[in-house]
């Protein structure tokens, strides 16, 4: 035996070895621009729901958890119902501990050792962890310069790779990019010719922040059993730290995640906030509307600058494009503004945040940038 | 294309093609005594200190949680200091959604596809689920007779197996055995000869309710970076709807753990939830041990009944032997007695309940197995 047996070795997987766990910094700084959460904390209102629905399930707390959590999935659909004009049943909802969780069970059941998923990038950096913690091979079509996905070089990959997994960003994270129902439904038909099956996933984890007149994928549910739309209330319900993300398919998809999921996976008090918040949908839903107002302003502001920006359905701006952006993102956090130094060279991304936030990210980044000397300081 | 494009077959691995979700029956009965829940609710002053917790942590709900959550691994190592007298830093616990989420973090960082884990059966039914939600291969060694683990059977399979991750429930489930220090120090020697490395996790769901004199394997964690012990809040603190499970190990593995687990799995709910229980440890360990004597009171109930009862550390009981064991389960069911049809043939698996419940599953077994017949009636 060659084992030091007074210092055993951790069989770790050698393509963990030496990795970081994954996350943005997180510093104390006063205006946090950096992760797109919601500015607005939950009002009263909502804090008094969720301690009173949470007391009542404390009360029973020693009990497992309802496993299928259906009063959830009933709240879930009845609110997309609203929210998108798509009807589903509750047995075509799923929920999980944050969208991560969601995207691990597809990969679970529909990724894994042998088999690949696909995206195109830039797009949200999580998904190659996902599928890296599934054993799933990860490849990474391109989107354009514009950061649309181009359907036709889309369904090139899809034929190409024969993924059993795609992951479609919309509205894209670190960009802001929603897809034209065209587009998917490209993907979903090249998705539906892959021997041996494909499933999509449209994350829409920031949908509800699309402009009016962008579709939701949730329309393209019906005669679709292989696409799934994941959402996240993270966001538009300002309970990043809740973590509760959701997905809708068909039963069949929906099903297969059942299998998967580590029984109880959602705890008693999850669902007990997650539906005290749903019971503030229409309230949640305006300071969305503001957001959403807010964010337009700010890519309006930017481009009258000189900046590049890129269309945004999300409560995010994706802005460039700087030679030494690492530069700008430090002289705004030196200034107390945290913004993401991410996406593609040159770029920096800004969450949407309360005016008083915005007002102070303008007034950092046109101190750092000089924006001043190119004319404009009168709109400061 | 043979792709039947108007039906899309969805990709699902053909490992799960035709599971069922785990999960025991959720019956409606009025004795539950089936999943090993703790059957004291949380007090009055549990509930009003968990509800004033979570309306402080919503107040800030639109924030990500803090992902190390590093206040709670604090106050599950100065609980653990307590319960157990082992002293560990906060950098070597670590915590999860449940104890099966911590597992499958443990297999993700240290199983996976091309590698093996080992456990020893009969034991807990979950344990092959997680390897194969993993792509881990699973290996069972047999435990003896009487339930115990042979140190050198143990021995003998991990040098066969050479697994690069080990599983020991202790106290055992379904069979209630704690394994004697000898036995897990057998182990942790052997795992150290594996080429590769080999960890070991002691699953101590039960721990707190082991006998006076039941060693803890985390006496152990000093000297062995390669062991792990687990626990969880949802059996002695009653928290089985909160779905909190934790670990402790060296600051190595701990640090493995974290690069797989995906960012945030641990909400500010959940944090707070677990924070405010474990202030109230004194007096929820003062159940502990009410619920300790209970136990010890019924596996004498039994035996002196001429039925077989494995000795338990654990808050439920396994007894036997019934030539049909599905008609003894079932004739507790019919008179509203809910217990589990589990571990070897002919054995079943009672939760110790409160008095009043225990006294109700006396008096249903009595009827059903015609314990009266024995002579045994003026006990009941």
């Amino acid at each position: 035996m060659t084992a030091d047996l007074a210092r055993p070795a951790l069989p770790l997987r050698p393509e963990l070895a030496g990795l970081e766990p994954y996350g943005a910094p997180q510093l104390d700084v006063p205006v946090l621009l950096n992760v797109n959460e919601n500015p607005y904390a939950p009002s009263d209102a909502v804090v008094e729901d969720v301690a009173r629905a949470v007391a009542d399930a404390t009360r029973t707390l020693n009990r497992y958890p309802d496993r299928d959590f259906a009063a959830l999935r009933q709240d879930l659909a009845d609110y997309l119902a609203v929210e998108s004009g798509v009807r589903v049943a509750p047995e075509q909802v799923w929920a999980a501990n944050g969208s991560n969780e969601i995207m691990l069970h597809v990969l679970q059941a529909f990724g894994g050792p042998g088999r690949t998923a696909l995206s195109f990038s830039p797009t949200y950096s999580m998904y190659p962890e996902y599928a890296r913690d599934t054993s799933t091979a990860w490849i990474e079509g391109r989107r354009e310069e514009d950061f649309s996905l181009d359907p036709d070089a889309a369904r090139a990959a899809i034929a190409q790779h024969a993924p059993s997994v795609v992951l479609l960003a919309s509205p894209n994270n670190p960009t802001g990019t929603a897809l034209p129902t065209d587009t998917v439904l490209a993907v979903l038909d090249a998705a539906a010719r892959v021997p041996g099956g494909c499933v999509v996933v449209v994350d829409e984890a920031y949908g509800e922040f699309r402009r009016r007149g962008t579709p939701s994928a949730l329309e393209l549910l019906d005669g679709h059993p292989h696409l799934a739309v994941s959402r996240t209330m993270s966001k538009a319900f300002g309970l990043a730290g809740a973590r509760v993300g959701y997905l809708t398919a068909s039963t069949a998809f929906v099903d297969a995640l059942r299998v998967v999921r580590l029984p109880y996976h959602l705890s008693a008090v999850t669902q007990a906030v997650a539906r005290a918040a749903l019971r503030h949908a229409p309230e949640l839903m305006a300071q969305v509307g503001s957001l959403r107002d807010e964010r337009d302003a700010l890519v309006g502001w930017l481009r009258e600058r000189g900046l590049r920006v890129a269309d945004s359905d999300a409560n995010f701006v994706l802005f460039g494009t700087f030679d030494d952006r690492r530069a700008v993102w430090q002289g705004l956090l030196d200034r107390g503004v945290l913004i993401r130094e991410v996406g593609p060279q040159g770029w920096l991304r800004v969450s949407v945040g309360t005016p008083q936030e915005t007002a102070a990210f303008k007034d950092a980044l046109t101190q750092v940038v000089g924006l001043a000397a190119t004319g404009n300081e009168e709109d400061r």
